[in-house]
């Protein structure tokens, strides 16, 4: 979400961002799309030497559930979002069928984190991903989750979950 | 949220509603403090017959996740959140641990549902919890949810999760 453009949302050596599609610039969305300024804004990579998912998050006051730390369920949408994501530019056409979600760590308000997220295997029809959200120090929690590999035109415009990769280099 | 004044978060007969802690009004949070008219917007009850925890929930459009339809994070915030009060409303003050979330039908934005939240167990200090969000038609998901018991103590002014019991009969 550019147009927040909080300084501290860059990656790492060897991150791509990932564009948001235009085709969603203007809908709302529970995470990635979150127009508000104190609550989540992420930003998506992938690491070039493995195609690897990395998400830069920010935690704003919004987030909080218990007084002064985010929501539990504030993290567990942003997990379950990137495990969605990691399968999708992985190349399955996924919904979630089932994410569990643990908490290790309170994560206070106003952080910037690292989500990452990964396809664990692949069983049919069947996509396991695992997620977690971190910083230097700290693992706040950790994700598994299965999701359903569907035709790719049930999702009709499909090409909104299609994220392009900016150009190298850009961070 | 009664700021929101949203029509349709009526309790139904039997139900009491849970008055929103004073200490807690401007104060934003993840969900039952979500300031936005297009996000999430919930009401809490306990049964008066079994004292069972109930919420009316409405997903507006920027819950989205998949076009048209909540994210399953939305879900997930918002059963994280039941099972935890749920747990609170029978006396324990806990933090959660580990949730876990079925999506068994996709849910268009713009619904106003139904979340239910109970404790099924409890084993020492572990809480064990489970969820489900439905309309009258169908169930959209569930959960579980392992929570633990810490001294009311450490949540410093614990009075904020104590939700008072609104006069009988009002809806």
């Amino acid at each position: 979400m550019d147009k927040k453009n909080l300084p501290n949302l860059r990656g790492e050596p060897g991150w791509i961002a990932l564009e948001y599609p235009e085709s969603l610039k203007d809908k709302p969305s529970f995470v990635i799309g979150d127009p508000s300024k104190d609550r989540l804004a992420v930003r998506y990579f992938i690491r070039e030497s493995d195609k690897r998912f990395f998400g830069k998050v920010f935690f704003g006051e919004a987030t909080q559930g218990p007084p002064g730390h985010a929501h539990g369920g504030s993290m567990a949408a942003v997990l379950d979002e990137a495990m969605g994501f990691s399968a999708w530019i992985a190349g399955h056409t996924v919904v979630a069928a089932k994410i569990t979600v643990e908490y290790l760590q309170m994560l206070p308000v106003n952080s910037t984190v690292t989500v990452e997220a990964w396809v664990e295997s692949v069983d049919g029809r069947k996509v396991m991903t695992k997620g977690k959200i971190y910083s230097d120090d700290d693992v706040f929690s950790t994700s598994e989750g299965l999701f359903i590999n569907i035709p790719a035109e049930k999702f009709g415009d499909a090409s909104h979950y299609l994220y392009k990769v900016k150009g190298q280099g850009e961070k």
